[in-house]
């Protein structure tokens, strides 16, 4: 009998999907040692958007909620998501930066480094999977998920490979839009078990409502863990439910072990915060969005889409930009559509449809695009499109970090100066997020309010 | 390849579980032509509580609902779901009344019959599957799914066997509370496909997060139709989102062969309908409810007990009474709970902890159930507590419905001398409900606004 093992999303991606990742340290820290008794292979609790909106929303140092909770989780692994060279940020960062960063959330109580490149690029992945890997944690390398001519089965066993060259313990299999089907997982969760001798591990959204049967298959294909957040938080952009995903796998071959009446005790908990956090909750975000079958967008890009257009007053330009948005990506090589590049794709998609000529007005991330900026696209760019944008410029052949100057002494010295570091991961914080950091150290930041019951606006993407 | 074949149930089950069973036939009618396109196996859209609720809330005779449907979809099943013996209703009817409640649902566009009795009793089923078989229209036996020491997998089959001799053309299995396990249906499909030449049809509600993956093992074990709800009516205590189940399947050997494109129009304009309908959802209805995991309770239930100890000043019984439920089902002879068991037993349970003392006061329903008035309880009741309730009155022996007088004529002859009789069906409307379809007959109903966005209260039971 081969037991599926779970990570449990609640304190990461499933209030980042659902709740603009405003969940509060002070509300992890009552029901974190129950989580610590259920058995789960990983609790994800750290890193990906939760860093940023620490320091920019609640006045909370990350560092500290990583330790406080460390305290409380003492025997389940922790894990995070890192956005490669990106870390929990948006954009790349040189290299001892990284490297700190990496040790630092290592030494604080991270166990298990999920590390991601939003064009699976390996270069951007390739520094921290090696740091982790010194460190002696866990660490999982993934398949940013999308369908595309270039995304074929064949390419996504050769990435596993590069990154079990890399000494990943484990690939993640990460499916921003839930847009896997059964049949696809189980033939890629096949082949990979098949060509590498990682742990199989598969994190999907459910925006297309197939994603608890795409698990099932994965099972059935021999997958070795599943991202599930507890019921009051799943569904929708978030994981599916724990419990039933515990459920449906009892007295099969695939059975968690996990103890249903423990887990209750825990969604009881998260009635609770779900409740508290309502304001937040985009009824939308929680509901499944079929027409990511129709138009493969992720339903997180569809309603900042929406909000977009309403706030230029063009909401009559909505099913254009729909149309707009594969070509775009077409142009781009077929980028994953998750953070940064959903927001790059979705933005010029916007512009190009409402300034009356494609890429007449380009953003600054586009250019940086087609410069090879953000890493090798997985099919070539348009070179009709990347001509306008760049002109003759030609793309960098080396890793984009590769030019970055160190900063980590820079920031030392800069934050020293200042008196504004008490402890080294200060240094990161304001290396990563020089403004906002910034103001945070300086205990200038506030925590935002919580409104009860009016829903306010959600900011940021909500995806990756 | 195995095409599996898929029943739309947004016309009745969907927005009886979600809605209040509020729809009108107004806001059906623009979409009939494009739900007929599609290439379902049917669609329900009659039967179960729309008959009530129309002459009771919205002014509308069911007739004349059903004839204006059969307009609108000329190709494809129409389907409704008949509580045996109680039809539409809530105590058995006469025999007489019975057949003819059959013929004109026929007569009137019904193609597809599904019929089930609350305790699994074919003596209740049986006077309308004759009746049915009779037509010549598709007839379908069910078994009312539901766990207990005596419902194990051959019971479930000899009842299968007895529906196959009467003729049935195919089983419905019916989860009304989303019990079912992806290893409980595999076995179940299993051995009904071997032991059965019935087309077999699965039936869940949402209620545990599970159903999807049921719904896929299903699949694999050879289920022939799955009953899928449009996505913004599915879900929680509703059906799996239909484009959801179409997707997960596509080219696998189960596909449907349903075109998402058609369907997600078909899913715009039920986005609008749910639009229309808000103040009448309930926002528990809508999400899955893993407490049934736990307590083995439908949803449905669970919330009707929340407001009914609420208007008592007694929440604070509300764990008394979820224990006390499976004490009161056992007591019974563990009925499945579906309508009317389900009140029954709901009402009971709470009576029991309210009274301080158990069965001091029973409902006159559990009385006429003791007596066998509702057919032949699956296990021995408890005969200690049979005997406090009806004392040594022995419980009939015979099928229930043998001592109604026929009915139907002395109905006719009231109507008539009323005047209110136009049609032949408005001698069953009034045979149904006299007081109620008397008062609608009269031209005295009034249609019950729909607000705009503030919620109402949801006054009858979600399940069945
Ligand atoms: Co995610
Ligand atoms: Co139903």
């Amino acid at each position: 009998m081969k037991s599926t093992k779970i990570t449990e999303t609640a304190l990461r991606d499933a209030h980042q999907s659902l709740l603009a990742t405003r969940m509060r340290t002070r509300d992890m820290i009552p029901i974190a040692e129950e989580l610590d008794k259920v058995g789960y292979f990983s609790i994800e609790a750290w890193g990906g958007a939760t860093f940023d909106t620490c320091i920019r929303y609640l006045n909370e140092d990350p560092w500290e909620r990583l330790k406080r909770l460390k305290e409380k989780i003492k025997t389940t692994p922790i894990q995070m998501l890192v956005r490669g060279q990106n870390l929990v940020g948006y954009k790349h960062y040189p290299d001892d930066i990284v490297q700190k960063f990496i040790e630092k959330s290592y030494t604080n109580g991270v166990d298990v480094f999920r590390v991601f490149d939003a064009l699976n690029d390996v270069r951007n992945m390739e520094m921290c999977i090696k740091t982790a890997k010194k460190q002696g944690a866990h660490v999982q390398g993934t398949l940013s998920y999308t369908t595309s001519p270039v995304h074929t089965l064949d390419n996504f066993i050769d990435l596993a490979k590069e990154l079990e060259a890399l000494e990943c313990d484990s690939i993640a299999i990460k499916d921003m839009a839930g847009l896997i089907s059964p049949v696809d997982i189980h033939k890629l969760v096949t082949r990979l078990k098949e060509e590498t001798d990682l742990l199989i591990n598969l994190h999907c959204h459910c925006t297309s409502g197939m994603t608890p049967i795409s698990y099932y298959a994965a099972c059935q294909a021999g997958v070795d863990i599943l991202d599930t957040a507890i019921s009051p938080l799943s569904w929708g952009t978030s994981q599916p439910p724990t419990e039933s995903i515990v459920a449906a796998l009892t007295e099969s071959e695939y059975d968690t072990g996990l103890d249903l009446k423990r887990l209750n005790k825990i969604k009881k908990y998260f009635d609770g915060i779900r409740e508290k956090y309502i304001s937040l909750l985009d009824p939308i975000a929680e509901k499944i969005d079929t027409d990511v079958l129709v138009y493969q967008i992720p339903g997180g890009m569809l309603s900042n889409l929406v909000s977009q257009l309403k706030e230029q007053n063009a909401l009559d330009r909505y099913q254009d930009v729909l149309d707009e948005m594969p070509r775009v990506r077409k142009d781009m090589g077929y980028p994953p559509l998750v953070t940064p590049t959903s927001q790059i794709v979705g933005i010029q998609a916007v512009m190009n449809v409402l300034n009356g000529e494609r890429y007449k007005i380009v953003s600054n991330e586009v250019k940086d695009y087609m410069r090879g900026y953000y890493g090798t696209p997985p099919a070539p760019v348009n070179p009709r499109i990347s001509k306008k944008i760049i002109g003759n410029e030609k793309p960098i052949n080396y890793r984009p970090a590769d030019t970055l100057k160190p900063e980590f002494d820079k920031y030392r010295q800069m934050g020293e100066e200042e008196g504004i570091i008490k402890k080294e991961e200060d240094i990161l914080t304001l290396a990563l997020y020089p403004a906002v950091g910034g103001t945070f150290l300086r205990g200038e930041a506030k925590e935002e309010e919580l409104k009860s019951s009016k829903k306010i606006a959600i900011e940021e993407g909500e995806i990756g």
